[in-house]
């Protein structure tokens, strides 16, 4: 599989949906496989919050592969042997894509907090002018999960001839006050910490030491990413052996996931543009041009797999049954289908349980008008 | 409704589940209500993690009543024409009872992180002394939901002749895996905040400014005792009118919210107690003694009666039935009565909706054996 990784300047305004500008920016993104000659074997894959463009393969002196790894490949269920997969950072994201830490060519300095709001239907709107700037006029499928579900969600809403198939795992057409309140945790734990200083943090500190503050809004994160059962599965009561069970400080061991989670994505993640990336999952809402979601989803030309998981604690099956059951109710159950997991890993399972979901995804790709 | 405080001091050792000792202790307590000649109408009323002695009436300048006033008094369903209520305020809390802040009067200093930790069984036997000092060998009833449930089954396991009845609210048999998570939040906000200084802050600063690594952890709380469903119908997706949509500080309903009761509640709690009692909740396990539940159980001489509310997200109704199946697996199904409350507030339920539970509650109350 051929892996590459690119960065494109835009020396051109992205008008943002708040009405803001961004004056210039810059967009990283990884491919795998090839481009076929008439361009139409493009699959475009969607980061969730925290990931990033490298979605399969692994560097050299790579510990991990990328996040989708099990899913794209040669000969896997976005097989690279056929297809062109391309995954984009998104705007914001500490990756390499434009973001809060850099330079706003207006002022010299670094944006921070005058950085403005970027929302899904932005995020979106950047990566079709890469892709049109690399001759893709049309994508053979969008596809994403959680954060990257909602935008291959709004490329099929407002980019309705971009793609024919569009295949959404574990996320929502609007961000409910249940993931807000857990968002809410990440929010006040950064913006409380001291060390962030109101955004104007010594960078290169955070990200060698990690923001507390953040680590513990990413520790509320990870309870919503499991599940009750998830969590009663894999830790039970188990205590830490070298703790005491009637000392203050003695951990149980779902304790020590949540602290070695949490500190260590606190210094692989940048605060501010972890603040900005939550604020934009928690404005989505797809419906909000709209007088409902079914006149929201009837712009939607391209065939839509929904993808749950049972016990998703972050973005219930229910709220991807609700996309389903309007989409049944404008005429058009031929151009939908949903499929709930049956999973005990929570949210988490669009990451890790590829293997129960791998054959939806195949089918769908496979789906010809 | 008469009602009285009064505290009681033990100036003698307890001796605790770890094998450290309390040298003396205080308890306050409140009852409601007038003890019968022959002392048979007490009913103990247990109070949850973050509650207190003060279950019912208001007094004078007070804002709000006692946090089950709705259950307790003359007709009420805890009716105190017929019964003696008595609340007591646990150990470790810092409403009154010996906690954390009080001087150790074998080094005249405050105890601090000193303090033994103190588990639901410890809490119990102190109870049971000062219900020995009051002259009452037996009470009529134990109630308690939450932390409170706990205590009440403990009553049950641990002190079976105590009393005949026993009703155990929104609560489970051993804390589990996903709340231990929802506490760790609170832990690490506790003990990351630097105004906590590893638990020798200066008291009263924190109590009249509030600790922000408590109110964080308190938001996380909130949200484990809401619900998908209560967030959704109590705040939608309101946007608090003040805000911008595109504002980075910008904030929904629901943020407002957690934001109101984190810092209030961190004003009006001690940190480090709630350290404590955040403890003595996660290494709650009834069956710790014992080869299973059912051994635990089929201690039990009371008439057990479990309400849980649909939609609990910190304790399960599936933790509350288990019990249920256990006790009828051990063939004492004519000892105990187990009823799931349809309820959209999550384990707030059991504060807030008592009309739709209080009936099981006098029912249970007028069993006779």
């Amino acid at each position: 599989m051929k892996i590459s990784t690119e960065t494109e300047y835009f020396n051109e305004p992205l008008y943002l949906e708040s009405g803001r500008i961004l004056p210039s920016y810059n967009l990283v993104y990884e491919t795998y496989g090839e481009l076929n000659s008439d361009k139409s074997n493009a699959i475009v894959v969607c980061h969730a919050l925290t990931g990033s463009h490298h979605a399969a393969g692994r560097y050299k002196d790579e510990v991990k592969s990328g996040w989708w790894d099990s899913l794209i490949g040669n000969d896997k269920a976005i097989d690279t042997k056929k297809y062109f997969v391309i995954c984009v950072n998104i705007l914001a994201s500490p990756f390499g894509s434009t973001c809060p830490l850099d330079i706003d060519k207006t002022t010299g300095k670094e944006y921070r907090t005058k950085f403005p709001v970027v929302v899904i239907s932005d995020v979106v709107n950047a990566q079709i002018k890469l892709f049109k700037r690399l001759g893709i006029k049309e994508a053979y499928a969008v596809i994403g999960g959680s954060l990257g579900g909602m935008q291959a969600l709004c490329f099929a809403i407002e980019h309705p001839r971009f793609s024919k198939r569009v295949i959404m795992l574990a996320s929502t057409y609007a961000t409910r006050p249940w993931a807000i309140a857990f968002n809410k945790i990440a929010i006040e734990g950064i913006v409380n910490d001291p060390e962030f200083n109101g955004g104007y943090y010594d960078r290169y500190k955070i990200a060698s030491e990690g923001l507390k503050g953040m680590a513990i809004g990413r520790m509320a994160g990870h309870i919503s990413f499991l599940s009750p059962d998830s969590t009663l599965k894999k830790f039970g009561r188990e205590y830490v052996e070298t703790d005491g069970l009637y000392e203050l400080k003695g951990r149980f061991q779902i304790d020590r996931y949540m602290e070695y989670n949490g500190h260590n994505f606190s210094k692989r993640f940048d605060p501010l543009c972890y603040l900005y990336i939550v604020k934009m999952m928690n404005i989505f809402d797809c419906t909000r041009h709209f007088d409902s979601l079914e006149d929201a989803l009837s712009l939607i030309k391209s065939r839509l797999t929904l993808i749950s998981f049972k016990g998703d604690m972050l973005f219930m099956p229910s709220e991807m049954e609700e996309i389903y059951k309007a989409m049944v109710k404008t005429d058009r159950k031929n151009m939908v289908e949903y499929f709930e997991i049956d999973s005990n890993y929570g949210h988490d399972a669009f990451l890790v349980e590829t293997d129960k979901f791998d054959f939806y995804i195949k089918k769908a790709l496979e789906w010809k008008k």
